[in-house]
């Protein structure tokens, strides 16, 4: 058993922070140490945290607070200290520091041993492309629109649509719920509607669908829809708890690849001071946890988040740690023009996910995906000849423009 | 049915924010509205959101944006467009939505039959002022201090010191996961040392001991812990999702007052323009999920939450909403000459909550605890007659200073 070392972003005074550095590491572990008798000190030794890096970035100064700059300082915390689950690593490195004024936690690191504790993907990059025989372009994934209120007819239409087209992956709006329209019933209309156009086309389209619902009721659906074919889960994880993900990749009757929804991850990941950097949470722990894709908001689109930290996120979901890859998916307001910029920061290993730039194309939804394949066809092709461009990406780039 | 009425916080330009509004109430629910046929318009109408409230505060301005003012948007979910949870509506009010910018969730407000479809506090302020026999003054609580790395004969030393002091309420720290001692073990041996102190002293204290681990595990522990006749369960909730705290207050087999710890809230209450209000939190949502006590950070103490905020807690926790009140704790850095301030602040129904305060009393954890317990006495007494101070408080305040 090792450490987890926790880095945090605090502003201060050059070379005010070494004390506060020591009490939070003895704070979140044994509380006190010099005032210790020795024997104690011997015995409680494993237990105590330890401050392994300090750095202050005297360019990067406060916006609002004159002569504080932007700090890290990295703690490691003995694993001796608490159970392996990510509650209790939470609490431990980020519990009551989340309330001790501006204080970010940017990152968390293991040793390989610990990391193999972790579930991670339990299909991946690799075994996703096996399952939809893709191995050489991003993939390319499309959103249900305006389902709220609507039956299971509208459903099986705009679901055939999209996979008419030729898109690889399928998912619900993260606002559907199993009210209108029974989980049960989406994934049987699923499969029933892609084996139809499979059989059309020869193309497989999987479709994600929402796993909601109350906590001790996850588990059971996750297996019953894994009963009845459905082909992947999406999963509003953050409104539930990372352990709840977690447990659900741990579970062997739950052989679906999982989609982490960003819902509500906003809400402590959005702010420059407070909460926890967007690529721990949505890159990091969301891969340890489990999730075989990660959604997250692309550079570029209507909800945007800086390019750096979409990078980052995905770079914590590909990079080798040991563990499966995870897919990163940005997100929101995608149209087909921006396939080249999406192609050149994040690579081949991606899905290009569109709601509006599918459903809005003005030929339909099914020219919607065709023009996206198009653009992800052109940007490969450039990389060895010169391509000409479709008919359906030509109208795509007329209506939203882009450099494709 | 009804619905469900969220209110944000976002900076716009005076006059600007009505179109954005009605997006945001279109984007969360239906989608679009004014390109469709009057027929599905009148199909979905039971389904759009709807703006209800736009204020804004001219004097309020952005700190960073000039021109720009602080306003509040309220907006009426439809309670149809989702499943009653507390997954599925943060998910609908808050989920893409805290990741679009500034925007901060501020509160959510729901009818009265909605209301009663929240479990709330299983035992509430009454009940657990019955089980304590104590109805005429705060109740006081301190937790352990130093306990990691250490063995369970360390805990019943500590454990007898305060309750022989008279607290009311012994609580573990949270972050003591059931590595060194377990669970079971801390339940036992608390309730063999409180049976002891209780036939030496005739005084009734209760232990909270820490609910942690995976959360499948929750449930199971914590019945066993109500089997083994613990006292109170003290749970780090927002590790876990208040789903998951809703369960634990809706199974009739856990008849044990749960105390919800504020552990990594932080994270998503501390920024003012992102994330969520700390009332809405660690108050409403707290409540309704069925805390019977919620933890959050005094205003005085080492952890400090500013004034304003800790009432509007408080008040969450306590007004008259159908549902049992749950015990405000203002905690962190709380000594007894903080005591008048608290009691002024919260009144007679909130717990006082030391760990420091206690165990650094220069005569020891029992002297410390009565220090309290007089300063508590000496408040209520000063609204009578004149009050003398007691030994044990004397030497607190001048350790520590106040106005008692
Ligand atoms: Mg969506
Ligand atoms: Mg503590």
């Amino acid at each position: 058993m090792g450490d987890v070392i926790a880095t945090y972003q605090v502003y201060a005074r050059p070379g005010s922070l070494e004390k506060k550095a020591e009490d939070i590491a003895l704070g979140l572990t044994i509380g006190s140490w010099t005032a210790l008798p020795l024997l104690e000190q011997k015995q409680l030794l494993k237990h105590k945290g330890r401050v392994t890096a300090l750095q202050e970035f005297y360019d990067d100064e406060h916006p609002n607070r004159f002569g504080e700059v932007r700090c890290e300082i990295s703690i490691a915390y003995p694993t001796y200290n608490f159970t392996f689950d990510i509650p209790a690593i939470l609490t431990t490195v980020f519990g009551k520091l989340s309330l001790d004024g501006e204080v970010k936690l940017l990152n968390l690191e293991f040793d390989n041993e610990d990391l193999s504790r972790f579930p991670g993907p339990k299909f991946g990059i690799k075994n996703i492309r096996s399952k939809l025989n893709i191995q050489d372009r991003p993939l390319l994934m499309s959103i249900f629109k305006g389902i709220i209120g609507r039956d299971i007819h509208f459903l099986r239409e705009q679901l055939r649509d999209q996979a008419m087209g030729g898109v690889d992956i399928v998912k619900d709006d993260e606002i559907l719920f199993d009210v209108n329209i029974s989980f049960e019933d989406r994934i049987i209309a699923g499969k029933e509607i892609l084996d139809e156009v499979y059989e059309k086309t020869g193309k497989r389209t999987l479709y994600a669908v929402n796993l909601s619902g109350r906590t001790m009721d996850l588990v059971d659906k996750a297996k019953h829809a894994s009963e009845l074919g459905a082909d992947a889960l999406l999963f509003n994880v953050h409104t539930y708890g990372l352990d709840m993900l977690q447990t659900l990749a741990e579970n062997n009757e739950v052989q679906l690849p999982i989609m982490a929804h960003p819902a509500y991850s906003g809400a402590y990941t959005s702010s420059n001071f407070y909460g926890v950097a967007p690529d721990l949470l949505l890159g990091n722990l969301t891969r340890l946890a489990g999730a075989d894709f990660s959604l997250f908001p692309s550079p570029y689109g209507s909800v945007a988040m800086e390019k750096e930290k979409t990078l980052a996120i995905a770079r914590q979901l590909t990079e080798e740690n040991g563990l499966n890859q995870a897919f990163p998916v940005p997100s929101a307001g995608i149209h087909p023009g921006l396939v080249p910029l999406l192609y050149h920061d994040f690579g081949n290993d991606c899905i290009i996910n569109a709601g509006g730039g599918v459903h809005g194309h003005p030929e339909g939804a099914a020219a919607g995906v065709r023009a996206f394949r198009q653009a992800i066809d052109h940007v490969i092709q450039q990389n060895t000849h010169r391509a000409t461009k479709a008919q359906e990406l030509e109208a795509a780039l007329a209506k939203w423009g882009g450099t494709s």
